[in-house]
């Protein structure tokens, strides 16, 4: 096990109703605040309308900033940083969305800081892990690149995860959701660090919990409280960063996913359900038994002891017909991506180095899984 | 599942060789503390003289208090608490041992704080969970009564936790705090509140965990780093409040177990090896469901949809043959309690009224649980 140390200081707020907590949390940090939403379906579901009349009822003013897309672009960071300045506004409230306020030098890794606004965030749908983590991930239109950064002084100061208000969530949104967190947990599992075994464990526990309620809400269980609570729970942990404890991810999925994202402006989800299956396809002679162990603990596969890459492949086949049982593409043709993109693909994944950490990741590797994300 | 809100502030420093940032961590809070140990091993194996190098080197100053206990006294508490307020002491730094400075009206109930001296702690014995919780015993002397309370202004704002510390600890003790940290995640499991699926996982593979590793550790693995980890980093989230996120824990063993303790200064984890069985079998009826998962899914008991009673009861027996494995006592007789004492332990048991809140349970509850562990 690594050395590591482990502090997760977001507020969780959890349960039935409490939306209604927002203006009680939020004046805990200030009077005045950016309230950023998407304008969309948090406005015509009446969340938005809810919000404002509790942050009022609580003597807190807002400026409001609509326009959050799946992919979140530069632009729109720039936009809410010029009004935070000039307002001179000193709290974010994301309903919806997470939006850090720092700019494109610090996801080159030209520039740091340990200074951000505090955020606080109302949860609409559970993916992104953002409302406890220390990430977030935006789409620079020029170029277009998608690239992510981590710092601790993002995680939000609270965080309000309500999962009824995850019942109107479009299925494609809730199955993209469900692959991210999903695939949050998998970049933490394939680590080659020895000896993780309670971390092991809470990631297969995670796994699990996911797929079967997931099975539940796609099943006439789109407002089944009780398994949008458990995946809107288990997609925080997932990202909180406990699953990490001691391990190091390997995150070169994330980073492949995000080149048909940037080009083609595929969901996160979806490009993660196509190129996960063919990152461990790649890689299952590199380290079988955690590859058999994967198909035996999360899919129920039997038999690891006999062939263990058998068990492997077995687990992956099983991952990809989960994927598509929600409507998840599995292959980049369902999405009609065209395979003459994929050297370009490669060539732009690899432009800051090698990616990943299981095992390191040049041109001609990333070429490969999206050939093998083709087949 | 229930509505919850859960924080954790505490900053975990995990691995090899972290007792040398307790200067800097320190240094965040105070120049002068009050440094709280055993005054046993821990002086014994040199810690408490590293510490106070590391201390003195990031110029702190500090005032020594030592005699920490098994089932800690409430005249040392007191005696502390004389030290911090004449010296105007500002952070007390625990040593193997946490200090929450109030007195016995917090345990009866009587009066309650938001305030608390900032502890940061060292952990030399993975058992009690203290290192990140809100939870804290005491024996009060005159009676004996030992009594618990929980103050989320008493969780430590940073704790050490090197597993190499834990190599020289006496089997005896080992076994204890591996017993407490089981009972930890035991205590949330039994529960009645349906829809916990995520928490159920993450309770089930800590306990696993622990119990794999407790066998490595008692097979001649005394000094094998990754077990004493994996087993040091299970007890510290078995009570961080993660594994009671949308449930209701039960309790009435630890409650149990604190009599014999009192009384009879059986040490805690003992104490509870020999209540828990007993509390399942006295209620096995009751949610033979739970009982049944638990065996399966912890114990590896197979056949539970045949005769669900008769699963849970087999997974008892290998909870008390787990326990008498690393040497743990699990029959009141095996600790040389004499049964005429049971109506006493059992009249003491409830003098603040009914435990528990899997099963509310009255004197003659206890008294029958208390006969149980003596069959």
């Amino acid at each position: 096990m690594l050395n590591f140390e482990y502090c997760n200081k977001t507020k969780i707020i959890f349960g039935k109703g409490t939306e209604n907590q927002v203006g009680k949390e939020t004046a805990l940090y200030a009077k005045r605040v950016l309230l950023h939403h998407s304008g969309g379906s948090s406005v015509r579901y009446g969340l938005i309308d809810s919000v404002k009349l509790i942050l009022k009822e609580a003597g807190i003013e807002w400026i409001e900033l609509s326009g959050v897309l799946p992919n979140p672009r530069l632009s729109l960071v720039k936009e809410g940083v010029d009004i935070v300045k000039n307002e001179k506004l000193e709290f974010i409230l994301a309903v919806g969305a997470v939006n850090d306020g720092n700019l494109w030098d610090f996801f080159e890794r030209k520039r740091t800081t340990d200074k951000a606004l505090p955020v606080g965030t109302i949860l609409t749908i559970p993916a992104a892990g953002s409302e406890s983590s220390i990430s977030c991930v935006i789409t620079n239109e020029e170029g277009p690149w998608k690239r992510g950064m981590t710092n601790p002084c993002i995680r939000p100061v609270f965080s309000i995860l309500n999962p009824e208000l995850t019942y109107t969530l479009p299925p494609y949104q809730t199955a993209c959701g469900i692959t991210d967190m999903m695939a949050h947990i998998m970049e933490r599992y394939f680590t080659k660090e020895p000896n993780v075994e309670f971390t092991d464990e809470l990631c297969e526990g995670a796994l699990r919990t996911i797929i079967r309620n997931a099975r539940k809400i796609f099943n006439g269980g789109e407002s089944n409280y009780d398994a949008r609570a458990e995946i809107m729970w288990a997609g925080a942990v997932a990202h909180n960063g406990l699953l990490d404890t001691g391990r190091s991810g390997d995150w070169a999925s994330h980073a492949l996913a995000h080149e048909p994202s940037a080009l083609f402006d595929l969901a996160h989800g979806a490009a993660l359900a196509i190129i996960f299956p063919a990152w461990i396809k790649y890689n299952v002679k590199e380290g079988t038994p955690r590859f058999a162990r994967f198909a035996e603990k999360v899919w129920g596969v039997d038999g690891a002891f006999y062939d263990c890459e058998q068990a492997a492949m077995e687990g992956v086949f099983r991952m990809e017909n989960f994927f598509r049982s929600i409507g998840m593409p599995v292959r980049l043709a369902d999405a009609n991506i065209d395979p003459a993109r994929i050297p370009e693909m490669a060539r732009r994944v690899v432009h800051f180095g090698p990616i990943g950490n299981y095992r390191k990741l040049e041109e001609k590797d990333a070429e490969a899984i999206y050939k093998l994300a083709m087949l």
